[in-house]
Parts: structure tokens; C-alpha cells; sequence
């Protein structure tokens, strides 16, 4: 299925914690796979059908891969915007694309992916929600 | 220098994350402590003198006693609301005060101190911005 | 019941993580919370019940109350020896307290507590099992 | 620079912390790149440079790209080792290569890479030490 010529982006926004700073001053790279996190959650919950009901019917997307490139740092206070969007949806599984810019001056902080497989709560693969699969149409 | 009369709460709203989970399906008790910190961080926003701010004039608030008492567990996706204040200042520490409620129902999720003594860049001990101690007034 | 005359220490030892520092250059104060729940896996792993043994068994000992006393900052790199042991044990709770000493030097680092009750899968009070209440003995 | 014919792997082995765990029961993705940074950590100091002398020195190796595959969930208590080897080092950058597998079975868990720059204090980009260079012969 080919990403959609109209993608649906949603943006969240988030202050650096201080607790997610490290000892070079800056956000410690980890935490910015949290970011992307945040960016999926804000993304199902903007569009009806948040994760945390997904999970109570059963249906779990698990982690298979992740990518990150680091353009510029953020410092503790920063206000961050998270930009999620879905890249593709197959039957099984989902991509999902992000971008997190500096909320103040738009400037690139990082880019990246996570790719997912739909699983039932003993782990086996299952078809992605037909409610999902409308979302890359 | 007793707790003033009329305290000044801020309050800070945020969705808990998937991270913030462990195995028994609820926020893992360590991430409280960094809730606590976001209302401090919101505190000071709020009052026209971020903690931001104040380490760039080589001023930091380091921690020295932490409290906590668990009421009620929250869960992913759920919106909790962290209500903090100080309770206490004295010329070279500050104690915060915090209280964490489900935001929409109210109910109560936890209560928890910090103590926090005033140091430079080199650890000694110095003396609290004025313009944080008039806070207390 | 009391606490034990001739206490029961186990210490378990790592190396400070750089994602546990913050930009202070210090270890973040709600890691050490962590590093105490280290100390009482270690704990209950050798005195021959771990902790992920008896949540297989539908027990789970939640958090009800923390307590953390910060004496000496550490740095990444650095080894820290947690000591962990059981303060009190009753019929549906246990306390268990810690001291975090630089591995290499005994400096004492922090010191604190944690107030446990034990429920079921469903969160309801049950008794501690009795393999955990002879620890006490 | 080629990948030497002889790679030197270093093996670090850890427990699965509770805190490391999210709600499907199962280490949260994010804390494999923390242990890849421990995979990274245990690797300088075992080759006699440790990142943590490197940094005293004022060189610093910012993360400049992550990615992760993720092969076998982990949980909580769960003994896991991480390999990390040097796979490229040029005069500005080093990439390190990242196996997990379960310590007692052997069983792969996840693989993974991260890219790496060398800066000074300022974030000026410099050359990777001559001692980290020789690695890579």
C-alpha cells in the first residue's frame, strides 16, 4: 500500500524534562524514542481511536524496529513539537514517521521511524484494526 | 519562616506514557518523582522565574530529601494533573510540596515533598535567589 | 514484630549508567529510586524467593511509600554499591530500607526506604507469603 | 577504514529491572539503546580507555544515528548480555555494533548500531583520540 498523497500529521508539544537531560547537558538520545512514543500516542488519540483503547480489546503493537538521526540538541525547558505520521499500513503491521522541531523557532531536531506488528496478548501476529487500515486510505 | 497564609499552587496537567508503565500494567513508582519535578519546572514557569533560567545564572537547586506516599495506581494514556507548591523557604533551602490527581475525576494518586538546598556550579552552598524567597511572602 | 536483631544485608553493586545522569552531571535523584528496587530484586534473589518468581505465583508487592535522604552525588563511571534489608515485616506489608555507599571508597551516597503491601492480580490486600514473612525471623 | 578482520567483542551482562518493564509486561523498547550505551561503557573500559576518562579529557561522542531491531521481547529479571564491537572508525566518527541475547539460552533478542561523532566541549567537531583509533587495526 503506498503512502497516501495527502498524509495526516498530528503534532504534539512537549517542555524537556529535566529528567531526561544527561551529563553533556542535552537530551540524553534514549528519551527521544520516548518522544516518538508520545508522538504515536497523541496520533491515535487525535484520530479516534487512541492506543490505550486498542490495548483493552486486546490488540498490542509491538516494537520490531526503530531508526533515529540526531540534527541538534535540546536542552532542559525546551519546548519540543513531535510531528507522527503513518508511512504505510499493511495487514500486519504499520509504520509510523516523525519529526521533532524546536516549537519556538521550527528548527530540526531529529527524524525518525518505528515499525510495528500487531499482535493478541499472547504474542501472536493478528490482522491490524480495519479502523486503523482506513487511516492510510 | 512559616508556610504562608495563602499558598500559591500551580498546576500542571500531563497524559501518562507508555513508558512510564511497568510489568504490573501501572506508572512504575519512579516516574512520580519525575511528575514532581514537572510541577516545580511549571512552578517556576509560572511565577516568571524558570529553574531554567536560574541554572544559566550558576544557581541550582539540588535535592536532598524526597517523600512519597502512593494512593491510587494510574495507567497509560490516563490525564493526571500535578498540583505543587512550596511549603517552605528557608535562606539557603526550599521544600515543595505536591499532590497528584486523575484530572478528570479529581481522585487522588499521590502526595510527596522534595527538600532542596541552594548550590553553585562547584557544590557550596549558597544563598536562594530573592526573587525566589518573596515566593514565601 | 520487630526488627531482627542480626539483619540480613545483601549488596549488589553497578556501574552508573550515562542515561542515569542529568545536565547537573549527576546521577537524577529519581534513579536512585531504581537502584533501591535493584538492591531488592537482589535481595529477594538470594534469599533463594526472587521477586519475578512470586509475581508467577499472581503475588505482587506494590509501592505504597518511598522515603530518600541524599548525601553524596555520583557520576557516571562510577560503581555504587546498594545495601538493601528488611526493616519489618507484617502480615500484609514489608518495609525494606537501603544504603548506597561508592563502591570503592564506602562514601555513603543516599540512604531511604520503601513501604510495600501485598496484593493479587486484581489489587486486592492479601497476606505476604510465609516463605517472605520468615525473613523477619 | 574497513571492518578489521578480527573484530574484539566485549560482553557485558545485566539483570532486566523492573523500572525497565512497561505494561505489556515486557522491557519498553527505548531501554535497549540504554543498553546498548552499556554495551558501549563496558566495552572502553575493558580495551583501558573508559569513555568516562575520554569525556575528563573533554572529548565528547555525541549520538549522531540509532537503529534497533527487535527480535525476542524480554522481561523482568531476565539475565541479558550485550555484545558491542567496533564496526567502522573514521578520523571524526565510530560506529558501534550492538548483539542482546538471553544469557542462558543464547537466544537473540534484538540487534542494533549506533553512529557516533567526536566534539569538544563547544560541540566543535574533532578528531577521534588516537587511543580509540588503534581499535579499529
Amino acid at each position: 500500500m503506498p503512502v497516501p498523497a495527502t498524509r495526516h500529521i498530528v503534532e504534539t508539544t512537549l517542555y524537556v524534562r529535566y529528567a531526561e537531560t544527561d551529563a553533556m547537558g542535552i537530551v540524553h538520545h534514549a528519551n527521544y524514542i520516548v518522544f516518538f512514543e508520545e508522538g504515536r500516542s497523541a496520533y491515535t488519540r487525535q484520530r479516534g481511536s487512541s492506543y490505550a483503547e486498542l490495548e483493552k480489546t486486546g490488540v498490542f503493537l509491538t516494537v520490531v524496529e526503530v531508526g533515529a538521526r540526531y540534527v541538534k540538541p535540546s536542552v532542559y525547558g525546551q519546548r519540543l513539537t513531535v510531528r507522527c505520521w503513518i508511512a504505510e499500513i499493511r495487514s500486519r503491521g504499520v509504520t509510523f514517521e516523525y519529526e521533532i522541531v524546536d516549537t519556538d523557532t521550527g528548527a530540526l531536531s531529529m527524524t525518525g521511524f518505528t515499525k510495528h506488528i500487531c499482535v493478541d496478548r499472547e504474542g501472536r501476529i493478528i490482522l491490524i484494526p480495519a479502523l486503523w487500515r482506513i487511516w492510510a486510505e
